[in-house]
């Protein structure tokens, strides 16, 4: 198994109030490449601070990272619209960040970054690959997507209370800036990208394509980005097998969820990995509600189930990534 | 062991017959990027062509992959100011290509590039780490920086008649722009790569400084570039015990090599893969003198060798990538 993760940013993270992916604004820029950094690495390098949302709570590529440490798959990390230097070796398939989803066209290379993630995606020869993401901001652009492409469902959130009603008006606005009525997009999920994504969406879908095209079989590791993603594939006329791997924290806050994922032909996996067991800051906060998912983390969370890694080696594993990287109860207060 | 690759490109490479590192200059600007496809995937994906020589001798980049086929060592691709799109995975050291060394500052954050290197060679982990390049034009910038250093060695070539005096014309004509004489960076090797150098340079450096300073071993796995990043080490002021690995077709070439490695106390080996015996156009240039290093080969070989792989097997190996990539007897002419 291969985890591909696909860093990237959009200006849509930093509308107010939408996401809790770093501690500020300004921590939040760098979440993606640290996220990638301490993947490959276990720490950030060139990235700062290790990323956690306001809260304290770490972000889920410390879980993703205790996983790897217990199982050694590899990792190909891709980037497609990155702020800022990465250590970790990456593959470019985009080079500009996405504009705010409020602006007529936040993606315009979303075809070429599509192009270039699929180009790779053939080129990739494991026989599975599982897709995660990191792109602060990527619940709301998702929920662009879906909405371009006429699909009824709802996103999740990395914050406790999902501001889902605040995110359907902005999805309204960028629409109306696009000058696109909702489901208009069905069958152009390029376009759908173009006007209302994140440079994320086209490399997932592009990857997703490339490696079903080659044989390779495919699960896309996260929430209800990648299922916007898998959305993306279906609309491409892909409808070779494909997989969805999420966590609990994603599956309990999104009632829908299995409904999209049958409707759109797509497995779902859902793992819980107890972390009210964990009795832990590092875990607490994604009882709470918080973080969910991300950075392949239900995707891996599911390899270890299948592995027969018992979930209590885990737990133990991120407890001492956590205490390794961010000291013991450090930022464990809060509501 | 891991092996790091540093690609990178300099305007240098432009100036009229110094490489040999494409079949023509517009090729030659996409040698790097698919030297590193090459060694991670075993073809080319978005780069275009497997790079040949402008009489077919193909790249060291075919040897370093198919002795990995027979090793499976990683590797790490790092880039330092390529022109073009690579398809391998890569950490970004340094963004903008190298200007002509007759310019007064060919690299102007050569500092930024040997610092950013450093904090990934120490992030390295492998008990020993090699080094290669890939950069059109390294032999001129590499005599450069002997120069600029005071270092008296000669510099091998792509080509089987060295173009050495137009070679040390251009460095005369660097120093002048730069206002440098002979040995005035003596000591100053950031000063000496800013002026006269490539931006491969400093980030070879800065990886050997960062993996030394971490207890990895380092050997530099290529020819005279190498040799010349091995004195940056050393101006540095690092006396760590540090390597040398290249191939029988750079030091028949060079004759004052191990003159040259024994001053600056770098371990010096030479291993001869017997390409004569090939009896193929994959490997006859070689023993005419073409290309005779880079990516990585003089280092891949020597491990091959201590590995106990049979110089046969990786001649095959060789056979088959070649006829795989490029057919068979493709481009065999010419004198």
């Amino acid at each position: 198994m291969t985890l591909v993760l696909v860093a990237g940013s959009t200006a849509t993270a930093a509308i107010d109030g939408i996401s809790a992916a770093g501690a500020d604004p300004e921590a939040m820029a760098h979440t993606p490449a640290a996220d990638l950094e301490l993947v490959e690495y276990g720490d950030t390098v060139f990235a700062g601070e290790v990323p956690v949302s306001p809260t304290g709570c770490p972000t889920p590529a410390l879980i993703t990272r205790a996983v790897r440490e217990l199982l050694e798959f590899d990792v190909v990390a891709v980037e497609s619209g990155l702020m800022t230097r990465t250590a970790a070796p990456t593959v470019v398939v985009g080079e500009a960040p996405g504009d705010d989803l409020r602006e007529p066209e936040p993606v315009p290379d979303a075809e070429g970054i599509f192009e270039r993630a699929r180009t790779l995606g053939r080129e990739l020869s494991p026989a599975e690959v599982m897709v995660g993401e990191s792109i602060p901001g990527g619940t709301t652009t998702a929920l662009g997507v879906l909405r371009a492409l006429g699909e009824p469902y709802a996103v999740s959130s990395s914050l406790p209370e999902n501001p889902l009603s605040r995110k359907e008006r902005l999805v309204e606005s960028g629409l109306d800036a696009s000058a696109l009525d909702s489901g208009e997009a069905d069958g152009s999920p390029l376009a759908a990208v173009e006007h209302m994504g994140d440079p994320v969406l086209p490399a997932v879908m592009g990857l997703a394509v490339g490696c079903l095209e080659s044989g390779t079989r495919v699960t896309l590791a996260g929430g209800t980005q990648m299922l916007a993603a898998g959305a993306l594939v279906r609309h491409f006329g892909v409808d070779a097998p494909l997989s969805l791997a999420t966590t609990v924290f994603v599956a309990r806050a999104t009632p829908d969820l299995r409904r999209a994922a049958d409707a759109l032909d797509i497995e779902l996996t859902v793992t819980d990995p107890r972390f009210d067991e964990g009795n832990h800051v590092a875990m607490e906060r994604y009882c709470r509600g918080e973080a969910k998912e991300g950075v392949g983390m239900g995707g891996v969370l599911a390899l270890a189930d299948r592995s027969d890694i018992p979930m209590g080696a885990v737990r133990e594993r991120i407890v001492d990534r956590y205490e390794a990287l961010l000291g013991t109860g450090v930022r464990s207060g809060g509501p």
